[in-house]
């Protein structure tokens, strides 16, 4: 029996000191040089969980980039909770579908040999959620803000109380959680403000909060409000910092090099992250 | 140059005299005997594709229950632009990403031997549904109102000026269909008021309407108000009365059967329906 996804995703922090989740979303046009199809696809995503491994809490790949390699782009996907062990996984998929159906994609991606937590869309509420949150060892991260401009369209606008849907949302990922504790949020809050309102409705639920700046205050605005002195359960996303942060042959080095300084500057904000607790 | 998706659909639509999509969820324990796994399950879809053909407007695979089914489902999937030709294919997603991501997804199953049209998730906005409407010539089916119990939690749920969510989408839609066209609604209307206020907001554009039986009050009042005799283009969705009319070796034909029912049924709605225009 696995332990629940909350319980090894927060283990990991601690014996990591790092609340970094590193986002691999592999573009063939950018792959390093010498790299190409599905076997440079291969290559470069090994190496690079190899190279980053010892420095993240959890690594979130994205469906969509690995359906963009077709065939062999999901059998690398489908490799990934393997080459990344004992690191948790997060399938970046944001879908969902009625429930008969959210259940087919839930076997797909959470079933033997599958991922430890995938990303789903709340637009189709509860019965499209509850097939992921029945896999209760895994955990379910709910779109609530993201952080792209057409979040303005419907998640930021106003419901019949004032406030903004995606705390309506927040407030449905609240009831999710406390059926078996493994629900979660994605809060790509880009404002102090929301990131604040959003943990006061989900106060101990684990964030992902994506697309913060490795450097300057982002972080540390992101780690005082999701994280502080209690350490309370957050992962802070990098993607395209950490497996672009070469062009070259040593791009594995250069996103280790990257990852290692984003977990310092982690550190310097919240030093009992460092650990000794 | 193929034609717009929207050209095409309304030709496909009085050329057949039907307005009938038939979604393609196919389940492995659901196959009929003797028919198992990739093989079985590549077996099962072409010959409903090759009874249902000439009775209906478009078919819709959903990506979860190919899924399902791993690396031979997905092939299948891939196959069926191939197989339904010159039937249109929606692609049943339900997805959608921030912009960047999006275009991934685009690419993948709206590229060149992709589907004719897909459906996406509404939640992110329009730079994430931007990357889709790209593909011009393809159809864009948002999820508006769907038809299960979930609807409630946000769909459903007032905005500030007293109407549901569902109908601050359509106005997305209803704007983001002006770009170039393409961007239709899923409208999963359980009760007729909802359609009607779908309609209004969304005139012109096409409505992708699942779960309607294919007989009694639930199929004429749907006819009437999202078709009506001006025939406005719409596609009325069914699947498990379709496709798995029959457990035995005649499911292909007992589908073609249940099809050609529920053809005669529309056109006793709207004569306009059966030709002659």
């Amino acid at each position: 029996m696995t332990a629940p996804f909350r319980e090894r995703l927060t283990a990991r922090i601690r014996e990591t000191g790092s609340l970094l989740c590193a986002g691999i979303d592999p573009v063939a046009a950018s792959l390093p040089a010498g790299l190409s199809g599905g076997d440079g696809l291969r290559t470069f995503v090994t190496r690079l969980l190899g190279a980053l491994k010892p420095h993240v809490a959890a690594v979130k790949p994205n469906l969509a980039f690995f359906e963009a390699f077709g065939e062999a782009g999901r059998r690398v996907l489908g490799d990934i909770p393997a080459l990344a062990a004992p690191v948790p996984v997060i399938l970046d998929a944001k879908l969902a579908d009625i429930g008969n159906t959210s259940a087919r994609y839930a076997e797909a991606f959470l079933g033997e040999g599958g991922f430890d937590a995938i990303t789903v869309n709340p637009y189709l509420g509860s019965d499209s959620v509850g097939p992921f949150l029945e896999y209760r060892d895994k955990g379910v991260f709910l779109l609530c803000l993201t952080s792209n401009p057409g979040s303005a369209d419907l998640q930021q606008q106003p419901m019949a109380d004032g406030r903004p849907l995606f705390l309506h949302t927040a407030e449905l990922i609240r009831a999710w959680n406390r059926q078996y504790g493994n629900a979660g949020a994605v809060a790509g809050a880009t404002k102090a403000e929301e990131l604040t309102r959003i943990r006061a409705i989900l106060p101990e639920e684990v964030l992902l909060v994506p697309g913060v700046g490795a450097q300057g205050g982002d972080l540390e605005t992101v780690l005082r409000l999701a994280v502080g002195d209690a350490l309370r359960p957050a992962l802070i996303n990098a993607s395209r910092s950490l497996i672009y942060a070469s062009p070259g042959a040593d791009f594995a080095e250069a996103a280790e090099a990257e990852a290692a300084g984003m977990v310092r500057a982690m550190r310097t904000v919240l030093p009992a992250l460092a650990g000794g607790s």
